[in-house]
């Protein structure tokens, strides 16, 4: 174990991406419902542009320049706003919009994810700190049997990752020091944020987050107290 | 299954003394730091005496006279007046008042609550809907393996029980209407806070809660949608 990481008690998971596969699950969902309607598209593509819409999303809120609303309502938006720019927005009638926007709820964990969270439960409280809502988060947890000891969501602290406040809360509420959490996050700019609020930093690489046609976030660009590629590895080198 | 419960989605458990027994575990801590200190009580009178503080320290916050603090904040203002009261502290140091604080943070699950929670979650979305801090909450939960799918915290919500507020809270952040959700709760202030904020209750019995010399609330007092004795009891009447 590195020596940074000796005085960690908390790990901070961060859920999309890093523990369950967004991609492929909201895919499989747009393609199931462009079957039922006449939404002529490669899921993945859409599934993508999306996503896409989902940062620009956060810095506006974080800015002060649009007010609070939780990841279901920014899905939401994104969502009209994509089917307006494919110009099928007649097609989607609200019920077919809300499946879509509940397509987040149900995800699939990677396939270490279940397993590497039990073991690293064995030596410390392990949270999941995720931008998605309350809700969502209740659901996708408890859909994919995930073993978190805690569930710490920017709907409660009404604050956005990256910025420092989202990070600097969760040490306040779980009364430890930010160098006390580790960070473990598949995304730079979620590391970034974390190790600028002072939290130790794993950055877990999954490189099909993306899919085939993109490139996913790497270790080699990232400034981190530790990289690894699975949270098994992760619980291997924490000795869990 | 009561007709008024079809519609039931999430259950919002309480903890302290419906889920877990705080007065045996508190005072068993209490015990033995008195052993080691030169403090001359009964346990379980002292343990009594720090919990009468706990309602109205809550309604003063409830009632804006006093600013927020979470519970553990509130046990320790409490605990620091109670040694007073005693005339010993200046018996108690710093180390032995944060360790008593720390008691609340470790106590044991009646023992139906592992089972009935396991057999509730199969069916329901089942969440901590508590007075407790995150930290104080998490370590609970983690320490007695209690299967929640969800903790919402009176520190997350910036609001105690029984402000209908806090129950508005939960429903909104679970995104669920109040008559969906099932509070289940030992103490009939909690049960009616629930009602008027337009949920569902289930009294649950817990009549050792206070110890042998008190006479915990009862269901006959207590108006609710059901009264059970036992979670599994109430999993048995849910059909779960």
């Amino acid at each position: 174990m590195p020596a940074s990481l000796a005085e960690i008690r908390v790990l901070a998971v961060d859920i999309f991406g890093t523990t369950v596969d967004w991609r492929t699950g909201v895919a499989e969902q747009v393609a199931a419902i462009a079957a039922r309607t006449n939404l002529e598209v490669s899921p993945g593509r859409f599934t993508d542009e999306w996503r896409d819409r989902y940062l620009p999303a956060l810095d506006a809120i974080s800015s002060g320049a649009q007010p609070w609303r939780n990841l279901d309502a920014l899905h939401r938006e994104a969502l009209d706003d994509l089917l307006d720019a494919y110009g099928v927005g007649d097609d989607f009638d609200e019920a077919a919009r809300q499946e879509l926007v509940l397509a987040w709820h149900h995800l699939a964990p990677w396939p270490d994810a279940v397993d590497g969270l039990s073991r690293l439960r064995r030596r410390y409280t392990v949270s999941a700190l995720s931008n998605g809502g309350v809700a969502l988060l209740t659901s996708l947890i408890k859909g994919a049997d995930l073993p978190f000891d805690c569930l710490l969501s920017a709907e409660m602290l009404r604050c956005y990752k990256p910025q420092e406040q989202a990070y600097r809360a969760a040490a306040d509420l779980l009364t430890v020091r930010p160098r006390q959490i580790l960070m473990v996050a598949a995304h730079g700019w979620d590391i970034d944020g974390a190790r600028r609020a002072g939290l130790r930093t794993a950055f877990l690489e999954r490189p099909q987050e993306k899919g085939p046609d993109r490139t996913a976030d790497r270790a080699a660009d990232t400034v981190c107290d530790i990289a690894v590629s699975s949270l098994t590895e992760l619980a291997d080198i924490l000795g869990c």
